[in-house]
């Protein structure tokens, strides 16, 4: 056997072949580097380009990089406060991705750079060293969809270790564009959920985050069609379908994980298009649901949508209200949808039907999305 | 009520601020789109670049795209094999990622984008409409690497149903550069085993993929460190502490899953690195795994590494191969660690150890693992 150790095998080169060329054909610059002061460095090398601007909420206004003379473009930005910022380039016109960051995310059909700055200790985005639920990809038969639909459930730290202990179940739901990835992977919600529940300051809870695009098994890529291009799935998103097959995905998770079934341990919250699914269905199934949280939320259906779900929400938003729900509704100053809530607002008001307010900055943006869930698990269960 | 009807809520314009932005700023094209002939066809928006190439395994060589009076550029190859493949774009030679097309794949620190020629019924790495795996994403605690780590586990269909029914396990290991999430995104493992169960090819089995880093907690990104760079980690993943730490991950499975405990019901597999590790995990463990899976298998240590797991071999291959064990090695004609794997051969041969050979076209690549994958799990259990 000692033949063998002829084959001085260097590890560093076994990689897949694909890569090897790739690390062969690349500067190996870093970019998105978060400095020790919380600044942020984005390089990125071209060096025929004649003009590389950084886009995004990283910085606010386009701005410009400056180049070296290796061919390297460079910024650095000003002290960022702890947020998870997105960005990408702009090189002689072109939208283009950082090839030197990794770290990408989906929103729709658009690919953005990301940056994590962190906090010393416990900002709420971040991965700490506490104990971590678990994360499932999980596919449920949908009876009244005919078909099965994948979707993420949370289970918080220490559900498999107590075979006993039933949870409280927050329904999590996404906007317009979304799929079951997004308030995983745009709203950090395990981090979110990890670090709360770790402090004390939320419960655990199951967290459940279903497809809303009731016409899809999955998300793109991840369903039977393949890894189709994204598109803005139009058909039964806003028209009641999705509200009347939501109880498939109850059942499903009252059958499959120790839930706690009643009402005070059930909770529906979503943003945008997700707040107008939590708002008929917290008063379609005007008793299952105790916890409701409307962030930057629509309300009303288009002209000419007809559907049970909306035929009488008068008399489903009086019985939800007769059993004291949790009713919290979050929306920005900027957000494009502010009046909806301020009409909402006052015909909750004209009906002394109690909820509470929360008015951030900003606009119909995750930056907000991710506050927004930080304070609404904290005030459930 | 009736006032907020006002507000025509078009949901279409309901998107984050950022992706609105971002859909305003690009030229509506799709890209990497499979045509009904299994030709695939790439676009891109450059009206200024002089001259803009495909490159990777879609392509095989670069090959130039075509401008049009609009300013893209285009490409469609020739009818394609059933297959995932890679591919990047290189524009006025400079690498950039296709930004008309959302699926991509991370191998180490390097990103591309992903096609999937799928067959009409059947292929291996489509999603089809199957009972479906759960995928989760677990942290276990390592006591004896002194921290909690993140690992991927597949249960198979139907698992979460029966509450008595057990189940063997497949401890599948990643290659140098990769990390828990290697075989799902690029292994398409979830996918390969649905398939192969649903078609009673494969036993319903536990998949568990492990990160093999074993300095580190989790992939990049999805650890306290925050969205870091990928490097190349190079402390303790060849020098036996991974293999010595390996017993936590089978306990934290044993305790939290419902498993068959013996070695008849359970394998352990990996690529390159993940197949130098199922070696030495075999052979020190040499009672607790009866089905081997070595695929374009490292075998020797870098010289001057000393370790307990690798002090005896002679002796644990003699007593792993004792039991008879299930011995299956797979490599490609082209690999660069082909003769190694000549060379172990015939010290096996040598020895009258029995295995099984499987040698197939090509090198050092994915194309070759997610085949190997796909011919193992038909042989165990």
């Amino acid at each position: 056997m000692k033949k063998f150790s002829v084959l001085l095998v260097i590890l560093c080169c076994a990689f897949a072949a694909n890569a090897q060329q790739a690390l062969r054909d690349r500067i190996e610059i870093h970019s998105g580097i978060v400095n020790p002061d919380n600044t942020v460095t984005i390089q990125y090398f071209a060096p025929d380009a004649q003009k590389v601007m950084v886009e995004g909420d990283l910085v606010g206004e386009p701005t410009a990089m400056l180049k070296d003379e290796h061919g390297i473009w460079s910024y650095t930005t000003s002290v960022k406060e702890p947020e998870l910022y997105m960005y990408w380039l702009r090189v002689d016109g072109l939208r283009v991705l950082d090839p030197s960051n990794v770290h990408l995310v989906r929103d729709i059909s658009t690919l953005f750079n990301m940056v994590l700055v962190q906090q010393p200790i416990n900002d709420l985005y971040s991965v700490h060293n506490v104990v971590h639920g678990m994360v499932q990809k999980v596919w449920y038969p949908s009876q009244r969809a005919g078909m099965t639909r994948r979707m993420t459930v949370y289970l918080p730290a220490g559900y498999d270790d107590s075979k006993k202990t039933k949870y409280p179940v927050l329904y999590l739901l996404h906007g317009s564009g979304g799929d079951e990835e997004a308030w995983m992977e745009l709203g950090r919600a395990s981090q979110i959920l990890d670090n709360l529940i770790a402090q004390g300051k939320a419960k655990p809870m199951i967290v459940v985050m279903p497809n809303g695009n009731i016409s899809d098994q999955a998300a793109p890529g991840e369903g039977p069609d393949g890894l189709v291009v994204p598109g803005i799935p139009g058909e039964h998103r806003m028209d009641g379908y999705y509200e009347e097959t939501f109880l498939d995905i109850v059942d499903y998770v009252d059958s499959h994980y120790r839930t706690m079934k009643d009402a005070k341990h059930r909770a529906v919250a979503g943003l945008s298009m997700g707040g107008y699914h939590s708002f008929w269905i917290s008063l379609y199934y005007n008793n299952m649901f105790q916890h409701i949280g409307l962030f930057s939320a629509v309300y009303m259906p288009r002209e000419g949508i007809s559907n049970p779900v909306y035929a009488d929400y008068e008399t489903g938003l009086q019985k939800l209200f007769s059993h004291h729900p949790n009713y919290r509704i979050y929306i920005g100053k900027d957000d494009f949808l502010y009046q909806a809530n301020v009409d909402m607002r006052k015909y909750l008001d004209e009906h002394h039907y109690p909820y509470v307010y929360n008015e951030s900055a900003g606009g119909h943006q995750w930056v907000n999305w991710r506050c927004y869930l930080s304070d609404f698990v904290t005030h459930i269960f």
